[in-house]
């Protein structure tokens, strides 16, 4: 496993490591079994031109950006000039290539990322479970013992920076799907405020919600990456612990956790409070309201509906059909439901920005549950909805908050991983980041 | 008739008129049979007790807002604290008072302005005729001989600045409203950049499309106007003639035109080409898409369905027909296609910005005839609907691409008003008003 950005940074400056030797690293790593289903394509080859051509320029005292020459995996969401972008699905096989990078791929590629190839997914970015029926579904690396799901809809994601095959993945996150995996995998997954960062050339599952974002394996590889992805400085605002007001829900975050989460959840919330963070109990009743907004499907099945209703005429035996069904949905969605979901939201977004004014974030855990073993899953539509739809609960909230919002892990090793989540709303991104930075190594306790 | 705003502050700089004597005058031709369903509320009383404190405040030496003590009329569609609006819907008799005003009022009133009461318009803005069944239609005051309609739906704003009721007249402008009845009444009409202006406590229309604007009587007026609507400073980018460069579209906006239209555009090319100004023939196919991208009634439809189907469950007798039939349009689109026109619009306004990139505005007939007589159109639904889509259909365009636009009269004294369109792409407001300033003159042929 590859250490965070700052660490390998560095190991590079003092030479005991070259961009070359990580990116030859990787690509061994990637033929193992446990990368197994992680890419759906590579590009080891390329990827080593360009590690080979920074450690050269680096050698030549060039400056060169901290990503540069370092593998970012792509998820197959993202255009990639003169590939076919699939979405991980079958039914994409006959698109054309793409003309251009997506905006995102191209930010990475002039910071001088080596590229290794494309990631896993759930089909068309429309889970979070992280399962894939065309493609296999990545092993969560975590459990050696038991095959458990990496967590969607950036699984390759995920398991590609888990494994150090990329010190970031690039993916995206509608509902979840950078700090749902994040958070199973033990990874560090930002998601930013959706506006700051563009869209051309991410294939559209919700146009209102879709974020282009990446995990790393720190706060500081995020905030790099972010930085990136946006195109600004990265400027977190710093903050002394004991300067640091979180606010915790008393409603419907904490609902139905399992123990194993509860109590690395208490145990995180005691190590801030010891650091001196204020920590408040707060009413958020809009919360409840939640299932009830988005009991016909929300904004991603109607946009969905938009995007897939022409594929799925002549091609909906190719989509796994759990896909389809949510897809589906959309259909039966009037223009005034729609148009009435867009006004109750901006009136909730005000609400819950009023009851987090004061606070530097909320915070709870980003799922209810450890990575759930594959099988069962695998075998149990039922049981698959209703995991998916545990998963997504927290994190898609600040979804429809249009916040910004950041999974760390606050298990200790040799523990499944655990997320702790802090969010906020829209463009609080560099105050987030800033404590986030403040707050990584707290709540992860020593071995 | 009043004088435009910088006449009237140059007469009351002189001491030869007074904000109290231009209110009682608009108070006193208020009460004339021209005036006849002008106004469904009048507050003379108070706007008199507004002008006499700005009166003694001016001769006490105190600065003032050039609007203050002025008599503005505003649109029933805005709210005003401790009054019902009903948007000139019987439908809305019970609705409850405002708590307080809307944003643009509030903006006037903190400006100084003289409120003198609220205008008659289209039931629900949804017309641009200026027909009300339920208050009567104001008439247009231009023609003595035939009764032509005012144009709409700010039709009570347009004919209480026309009549010298009030200095500006605070409307709207969801698909034309403020800049057709500035057309046919011989006025100018500015419509900004939507976001530009804030509409809480507007009742709304389209969410999408609605703006807050008004129509005065010359462009310094609107600039005037729109710096107290959108809180910002008033500076219009200056240009020479000779340096302004506009262009006619080859498609679309010139169809159809009445031959008293077709003269007075052509003469007032012909009178910008002796100034100087560069006047380009451009392809602009993409406004022929426009009829089958609203095919389904566009986002007015489904955004005033989703506002109205409760109030159409019980209440629909007492809507105008013609509104409710409109408006009853929007039920049969669904989310997908809403959210397909989002972003085909999306599409088509960078479409339409990269043609006009480098041109300084565009320009056409606002409207393609003079104000039509009222008789016919009271008593022909088709002839009122075939009317109702050629009125809107140039100015819709430009809401259509979320732009800024103004209509300035271009028809000589004694003859019925034509207004002449000056539009741009979103946010070149500043720039648009400039040019304004400069051309407004000059297509106005002496009498």
């Amino acid at each position: 496993m590859l250490p965070d950005l700052d660490t390998l940074q560095a190991s590079l400056r003092a030479g005991t490591t070259s961009r070359t030797a990580i990116v030859e690293a990787a690509q061994a790593a990637a033929a193992g079994p446990a990368a197994r289903s992680v890419f759906l394509q590579t590009s080891f080859d390329e990827a080593l031109r360009v590690a080979r051509a920074a450690d050269a320029a680096a050698l030549a005292g060039q400056p060169l950006h901290p990503l540069a020459g370092l593998p970012v995996s792509i998820k197959d969401l993202f255009d990639i000039a003169g590939e076919v972008t699939r979405a991980a699905a079958i039914a994409r096989d006959d698109a054309a290539p793409a003309d251009a990078d997506a905006a995102v791929v191209a930010r990475l590629r002039h910071a001088g990322a080596a590229l290794v190839g494309r990631t896993n997914m759930s089909e068309f970015a429309f889970s979070g479970v992280g399962i894939n029926p065309h493609f296999g579904t990545p092993r969560n690396p975590l459990d050696p013992a038991v095959a458990r799901v990496p967590g969607g809809s950036s699984s390759g994601a995920a398991v590609s920076v888990a494994l150090g095959l990329a010190v970031a993945g690039l993916g995206s996150d509608t509902g979840g799907s950078i700090r749902i995996p994040a958070a199973l995998c033990g990874l560090t997954g930002f998601k930013p405020t959706t506006r700051r960062v563009p869209l051309t050339g991410a294939f559209p599952l919700s146009y209102t919600l879709d974020t282009a974002c990446a995990m790393t394996r720190s706060v500081s590889g995020c905030v790099l990456v972010d930085s990136v992805l946006a195109d600004t400085p990265a400027m977190p605002i710093g903050k002394a612990p004991a300067a640091i007001r979180l606010a915790v829900a008393r409603q419907y975050l904490q609902d139905d956790l399992e123990p194993v989460v509860a109590q690395a959840f208490d145990r995180a919330l005691g190590r801030l409070s010891a650091a001196g963070v204020r920590i408040e109990h707060i009413e958020l009743p809009e919360l409840e309201e939640l299932p009830g907004l988005n009991a016909a499907g929300g904004f991603t099945a109607a946009e969905a509906w938009s995007i897939h209703r022409h594929l799925l005429a002549t091609r909906r035996a190719q989509y796994d059909p759990r896909v389809a069904m949510r897809i589906e949905r959309g259909a039966a969605m009037s223009a005034a439901d729609y148009v009435d979901l867009m006004r109750a939201r901006l009136d909730w977004i005000a609400r819950v920005q009023a009851r987090l004014a004061g606070f530097d974030a909320i915070v709870c855990p980003t799922v209810p549950m450890v990575a759930p073993p594959l099988d069962p899953l695998l075998a149990d539509d039922a049981l698959f909805f209703r995991t998916n739809g545990l998963l997504l609960r927290n994190t898609s909230a600040f979804n429809f908050l249009d916040g910004c919002s950041i999974s760390l892990p606050c298990h200790a090793a040799g523990e499944l991983p655990v997320g702790l989540m802090l969010s906020h709303g829209p463009l609080h991104d560099a105050g987030l980041l800033g404590i986030a930075l403040a707050l990584e190594a707290i709540v992860r306790p020593a071995a």
